[in-house]
């Protein structure tokens, strides 16, 4: 089942998962994207820029969708995350795509979609050195499509009123809100997430709508841990800690 | 000192306000407001909205700017403030000036400025039934201006570089970021205000800087309060604290 250069993981108790020891592996960001859309059961979603395919078999595992197309550029990658559905039994509900997201129409899926989920790459193509056939580098930087190609493809895919959700650096939000704002996504839900309550945000969680009226709700934030970094050990939050053991977003 | 349908309050020991007392009373929006952006004791700064002058008032109080235009389009509390400037000894420092912001120039007060702050109104002119000619209404709605023509008087008053600091509504938060963006002011810091860690935010706070590069940082959270609130009576977090005593924001 593994090949040279992947490792098996253990998610949880429901998911495994294999990871390219050179690329990048999941993180927290995978877990609070999948937990973050209200859920839909009968709902068909899209993820760009799928990867080896965590956050499309997050929600596979909980039924948060009846069918989720995973949109992942990357030959090496598309065919992992497509060996990672079969392996969680997931493989119906789950279909691995190796496509661009920049020229993907809603026909190519069989018709306009309820949710797009996306944690697209952050950092723009012009910043800092970067090797362009690196995995971790096509993961990280905006070089197979930047944040106003996700939105752009998010509108075209999705139904009206139907949901572009998005994890995305503080840094760059502002980009990712004017992208939104360009292509029809109107921001409905705002959640920033931070390590602590003294530490400013490392993440952002937005739920935006394609077609929305203007109106965002900013919820409580997302506290990681319970303490600064000062008191050991870390323990965490009852909202992260429900975030991970059972995909329930609590605030 | 006092007419008919006015007040006297102490604000706290340094400021006394008077206030109308049909109009708007001052709230914790002040308090943010004025404390949010960094002091530049030799900087001149601009109040759009100014209403009382409490903002102005408790940044001159601190010497926070050299010195200030307060400008208020309705002639009433552009005399108010006026007044309320005298009372506190700071009619030097903070220049009322009953002028709608929509035809104001940087010419008109001696040269482009290091900093704009605002407390724009909040609701647009076509939501809930309103009385025109009502101070409140004017204070809340966009009847002189919506929050286009703030960013777009802001723009056109600042020098290259310098802040535009708000105050403003979580709900209408992509209108304010919109406009900014298209007036050539980036955010690039933002505080969300919450009574406390339970709760979504009530108040946003935006520092943009015009001809900013994009980057954003998003700090902590500002919680107002340690305790949700069914624990009574509700005890201010140290942060709020400093900000209503000195001045200071902390995070």
């Amino acid at each position: 089942m593994l090949r040279e250069g992947e490792r098996l993981d253990a998610v949880n108790e429901n998911l495994r998962l294999i990871q390219k020891t050179d690329g990048l592996t999941y993180g927290t960001d995978a877990f609070l994207l999948s937990a973050y859309p209200p859920p839909e059961p009968r709902g068909r979603a899209v993820e760009l820029g799928a990867g080896t395919g965590i956050v499309s078999l997050l929600c596979a595992a909980r039924g948060q969708y009846a069918h989720i197309d995973a949109i992942e550029v990357q030959p090496e990658f598309a065919e992992l995350a497509a060996r990672n559905a079969a392996l969680n039994g997931q493989a119906e509900r789950v279909t691995v795509r190796c496509a661009d997201l920049r020229t993907l129409k809603s026909a190519d899926l069989g018709g306009e979609v309820d949710a797009v989920l996306a944690n697209p790459p952050y950092m723009r193509a012009d910043t800092g050195k970067l090797n362009r056939s690196d995995a971790k580098a096509i993961a990280r930087h905006e070089l197979h499509g930047g944040i106003d190609d996700f939105c752009a493809a998010a509108a075209r895919l999705l139904r009206w009123g139907g949901r572009f959700v998005c994890v995305w650096r503080p840094d760059r939000l502002i980009d990712l809100i004017a992208a939104m704002r360009t292509h029809g996504l109107e921001p409905k839900r705002m959640t920033a997430v931070h390590a602590d309550a003294s530490t400013p945000a490392s993440m952002v969680l937005i739920d935006a709508r394609r077609g929305g009226a203007p109106s965002l709700a900013l919820t409580a934030p997302l506290l990681l841990y319970r303490d600064p970094p000062s008191v050991t050990p870390r323990v965490m939050t009852e909202a992260a800690a429900k975030i991970y053991e059972t995909g329930q977003f609590t605030l």
